[in-house]
């Protein structure tokens, strides 16, 4: 049984990994952090989980969590960094589902978020933990990056497409919507129920943390700088992600069929446990993965013109946070990559 | 594995049923009958089901299921009692979800249900599926008659009295509310998002089927008829019942303290693996069993005053319905009892 | 024109008196104070308002507020009572929509407010503005206590039972439920989309400060101390009130039908404006009257049995809150009463 | 007072258009018409409406439509173009709320809708009831085509950029999402509450009836052929539609700054009732205008790139719909373009 510890348990993610942990055969959840509820009851705070965990929120301190093998930041953003170079020492491996190791140009990432990096040397060696990109490099890792909610939906979405140089890279377009349990779960009066149940808005236009991570990645994928247009919107519900991406078919690729385009990501995701393409003419809806760890994606070629179109969803909290943080551990430490995440999406 | 059958795979206890089914160690899924949907895979239709089944709708039809240790029936009211005689004399053990078999009473079946009952030895033989009261006589059944959801609620939470005779019986009040997928899956109006989304409102004010089943098994408990005041109410979400109970502490009862009350409901169901009951002064709320098979219950005696308040909660699909069921078949074929059952509620 | 000044604008209270004002024929809205918004156009906060009015937000003081002929108060509760002495002085009237006036009683209100109250003799002079109960009263008050949420819908329900001394009303039950507009618009975990939109709870079991308001105007109906038990609950949704009202008919009723028991719902609020009797055997639904001043009744006799139910919707801002302010204006100001209240429901 | 008709009431569209219609001042409505509610009470049916109006629902009939002045159809696409001639001839005017006479292509129309059209004289006489585009030409039409609520947002999002050619006409892509109003009132699965009110997902991606419409307006608004690619969505809320719109800007204008392009939207829009175009970095959110007859546009130019994204929003069942119908009305008969339509949105 692997020792478990999570620092920064009281909010959506972190709620959603104890949920996952404790129906996860082979952990054993040691340690859950919290400075505001150390001492209560994790179920306490969280009802879903009474019967299924006895711990307690303790203080975060180095020297409890080094006795854990693996240790999950489920953090805001710039606490992961503080903390992470000690656990190394220990020996102890880590995944941050906050920001902390997603981007790898230093100066961007403080561009981004607003503080200076405070370790350089570890952020160089972190592997993001995309594992559809990744997943060698994620099983020998000492630090992961879980990526963000978006950038798996949008690039997941467009990797087949970049892969296989088929469209205008200069001009990627992502409309993506999350539901407002991405906006975590701290007091705040935009996300009140009254404010944003029945409504909906785009946000962040003008530029999104998301925005860098998804052009790393995909720029990598391309072996040039793509670009990218990304807007951000809010929907009227708790959890998912759609992320409808448009793209123009290169000249050289115009000749394309969309079967043959189709069979592109059939064939790229057939071994992969977590993405599903649907089959032409289908399309994905997000509820068809809420509670799971699944991708879901459909490609279309409206008109038969010359833009692409690509539904891809997510549950943000799932495949979008802890859900990918637990296939990451499945990968990092051997287990069967899909032990602790065949959950069937509830529905309705 | 035991080989099971479900007539009635595509409404919303269907479904469920199957989310539960395939996600279950100790079963093969070998039959799920609808004669609208026959010849197409399951998982078209549902497609949380997608890589958890490849099983396809069939034709119901008394020959293939007999080939089933257990079939389950997902139907509408009437259609079960049709079909189980025959199924019996091969052998095959029922799980009824719809009311076929719930009320003993021949007359009130169709006063109730308007229309005769067709096999009232069947009936007879029947056993109320709620494990809280009739768990040996489960155990042997050949046909287990699922409870109601709104039963479910209502006798957990009235049974501690009931059993302790410490309230006025001729006078109770359950004040029940569900969430809109206890309406079914059928195309109608008045669940239509548009409709029922944001409002509220209360329901067959004037008697609905779920009385006779709650007064039935009460009654029972009591040794005499009790008298009941039921009015249930539509929620605008999706999964869910709150039952707010009220009795009046009878005379001789009065000198009891809520603590002494509230022990009587910890004592009653220390030992049941599904009813959770919550520390004085605290509440359940719906949402904490999302998805699980938990009844969470709570008793209150507002300003020290003679009414009791109590309230209880559970997923109206699955305690409420298919996870229900699915503690009824573990109980008839000695699976632990908990075995498929242990997911954690989906929060948020 | 009349002048008007609203204190503390920037709740959801506010936001809605705000809308029927901008939209009412007859006053002109000169002051909207909250501190923490001072000098921001109203309209940049509340975009709904755009184009309908220019106003700004102020701070709060008593020399400009004088300037107005009556100035109604949408603060947390505490704020008034320190206010309305000063203005009262200068000629001023004033509705207030918190609780400051509402108890008649003070050491009551302390108990349930946790506070002294600061000017008793105000409070004394204060005049309940329910106008279905006391029309005349309002007409030439000073200072109106504009009602509870909750106890509009839950008084007027009950009223037409009390008034005829039909039920024992010594066990009164309330089963009330609230949209999360209810809680505020303060910042807070409990009622974030997130954490209510998807679940139903009970809350404030052992006792709501809307009880003892309740029980004070019951009372004064009956000429006597009568008893009630209420439980709030929390809608997932944002606006709307329903209230089922249980009561036991009294022996000497007991052989009215109930037609005759309809009859006197029907005659009590004939002249009502904004109480609408629904035909028997018709059930309410908040929607019908989300963003209207409707407050509408149904009674109820399940199963020929001795238990009433009457079910009374509202929509919690209007006939709850602003609209309800603006009727007692119409009324203290001699407008006719329906002035700036006429707005269809939006359904759906 | 204009005596109107309004064939086909039991819909959103028609409920919103009662609505609207009761509280006009300058209308009587005289005939509501309906083949499966035929001598019912509208209010029975709606019963945001008891109170407001006394009309009950009669059999469609020429000879009692041809009495009115105006005639609204909110009907069935189909519907109108059987009836409309008749009353042409008897001197009534044409407001269609459906589809019947928005493409001037008869040949285009019967590729979307599935039929032969059958009265394509009356279709080349009829005008376009865009106001912002077309409103010296409704003044005096006798039929007025009322656009669909997608082209509504679509197309005056786009306006002022067609109009000065500062995009790339032919790459034009829109993402649009709608509530479920906007699917109708007609009992369906798919909007069942239970079944989109936790999900999201595109639809009718391949081609959706309203894209015709809206190259048909920004192409002729070009003087040649644009090109679009349209996307809608299902969004989990009742009533809104949000349209992120994103275009190129070409070579000859990349020169201007987002300032000069946000004032040529402040200019273009500075003398129309109901658009209203937001301060440069501030988003619209559809609740701005739940129930009002506006429409609010921001423009951005995310990273200082070279695509724009315009976010626009109505509400579907107003500006939308009948809100836009009453504009068309108060156009054609002269009176005060914004009369009856100065409802402040609803907020929360």
């Amino acid at each position: 049984m692997l020792n478990i510890g999570v620092v920064g348990g009281t909010g959506y993610t972190g709620v959603e990994l104890l949920r996952l942990l404790v129906m996860h055969p082979q952990v054993n959840l040691k340690y859950v952090t919290s400075r505001s509820e150390s001492g209560r009851k994790v179920a306490d705070l969280f009802p879903n989980l009474r019967g299924f965990s006895d711990v307690c929120f303790t203080e975060p301190g180095i020297d409890t969590l080094a006795q854990c093998d693996l240790v999950f930041f489920a953090t805001p953003n710039g606490t992961a960094m503080k903390m992470v170079p000690a656990l190394l020492e220990k020996g102890v491996r880590i995944i941050d589902l906050a920001a902390d190791f997603r981007l790898q140009n230093t100066d961007l990432w403080q561009q981004w978020y607003g503080m200076p990096h405070s370790c350089p040397d570890v952020l160089a060696a972190a592997v993001y933990g995309l594992p559809e990109i990744n997943r060698k490099a994620i099983k020998s890792a000492q630090v992961v990056a879980n990526p963000g909610c978006y950038p798996t939906a949008v690039t997941l979405g467009f990797l087949p497409l970049i892969e296989n140089a088929l469209v205008d890279d200069q001009r990627l377009i992502a409309d993506a919507k999350s539901g407002v349990s991405g906006a975590g779960r701290g007091a705040s009066v935009a996300t009140l129920q009254a404010e944003s149940a029945e409504s909906f808005k785009a946000y962040a236009v003008e530029g999104h943390r998301h925005l860098p991570e998804i052009k790393q990645t995909l720029s990598a994928v391309a072996s040039h700088n793509i670009d990218l247009t990304f807007v951000p919107h809010l929907l009227p519900m708790i959890r998912g992600i759609e992320a409808s991406l448009y793209a123009t078919i290169d000249a050289h690729s115009a000749g394309m069929s969309l079967q043959e385009i189709h069979q592109l990501y059939v064939q790229r995701y057939e071994n992969e446990p977590f993405v599903d393409v649907l089959a032409l003419g289908t399309l994905p809806e997000t509820r068809s993965v809420k509670g799971s760890n699944n991708c879901r994606i459909s490609v279309f070629r409206p008109q038969q013109g010359n833009v692409l179109v690509v539904s891809s969803v997510i549950d943000n909290l799932v495949k979008g946070a802890a859900g990918q943080a637990i296939q990451n551990m499945n990968i990092m430490f051997d287990f069967a990559e899909k032990t602790g995440l065949e959950q069937v999406a509830l529905m309705p």
